[in-house]
């Protein structure tokens, strides 16, 4: 996140701020599905994660968006949480022996990146509101859905198919 | 995480390899809280923050005994993602110069944590109904209820006041 320099002295200086983070953390995502879509034994599973990469791509022009309306440049900052989740699945991509268990490793990652960004999505949406910003509380609203339909989606093919093949 | 050594052949070592992660994560989480308790200014979210602390070796105790209903030797392994969430924690902690602002950045932090843990218990829950575990499952789902509890007592908090206090 690089989270803070000490010009942060409002809510909207910290929105912006965690705008910039999320911005990074979706660009960091196109770059890590790809890898994981490669290594993914099960084809709805890789199906997921190919529709996710649409949706990603989908998520960065709805923040450069927000950016707009808000008149600030589109920019991404550093942050070290998404870094750290991703470094995770690239290490079960690269690192498995046994390709139905490498799947259940996916997925649970997959699911870490979704929670990290309905974390993120959700904070951004209420300061948004808090701020006066409705119309980029609603953009941001059709991707928290979208995140929150994707772990549900994740975890309905983990327990009726993924977890069991890895069993 | 350290995911994965090779000789992850199946869904059991898996667990067990998750388990020791979760483990690393709680135990980071309990040394990140008390900075956090001493930077937060508002009274509830600091005290929000202390029953999150006593939960959290509560947690810990959980994960223990899990360990020891799977005969395997509680251990930690390093967990990329929550260090690097926790970092975004501490710098957050340390850079601030507005004490409202810093509260709102603090709460956005500590929601990426519990999303991390909500989403990493629903894993080991699922994959410990899939191993015949439900003992364990049931023990880790006391730990997902607070997690999530957590969660929603932070957004009220943020909605309700620290957010208002920051814009």
């Amino acid at each position: 996140m690089g989270l803070f320099t000490k010009d942060i002295q409002n809510l909207n200086d910290l929105f912006v701020h965690q705008l910039k983070d999320i911005y990074y953390a979706e660009q960091q995502i196109t770059k890590a599905l790809p890898k994981m879509i490669a290594k993914a034994k099960d084809a709805q599973l890789r199906q997921g994660f190919e529709t996710h990469l649409r949706e990603t791509e989908g998520h960065i022009k709805r923040l450069e968006q927000v950016f707009q309306m808000c008149k600030v440049a589109p920019k991404a900052v550093d942050c070290p949480a998404i870094d750290g989740i991703i470094k995770e699945a690239n290490e079960v991509a690269g690192e498995a022996a046994n390709e139905d268990v490498m799947d259940a490793a996916l997925l649970a990652a997959a699911q870490s990146v979704e929670h990290y960004e309905i974390a993120r999505y959700g904070c951004l949406i209420s300061w948004a509101k808090r701020l006066g910003r409705q119309d980029c509380a609603a953009l941001m609203q059709k991707t928290l859905e979208e995140e929150k339909a994707t772990d549900q989606k994740l975890t309905s093919l983990a327990e009726s198919k993924v977890n069991r093949q890895a069993a």
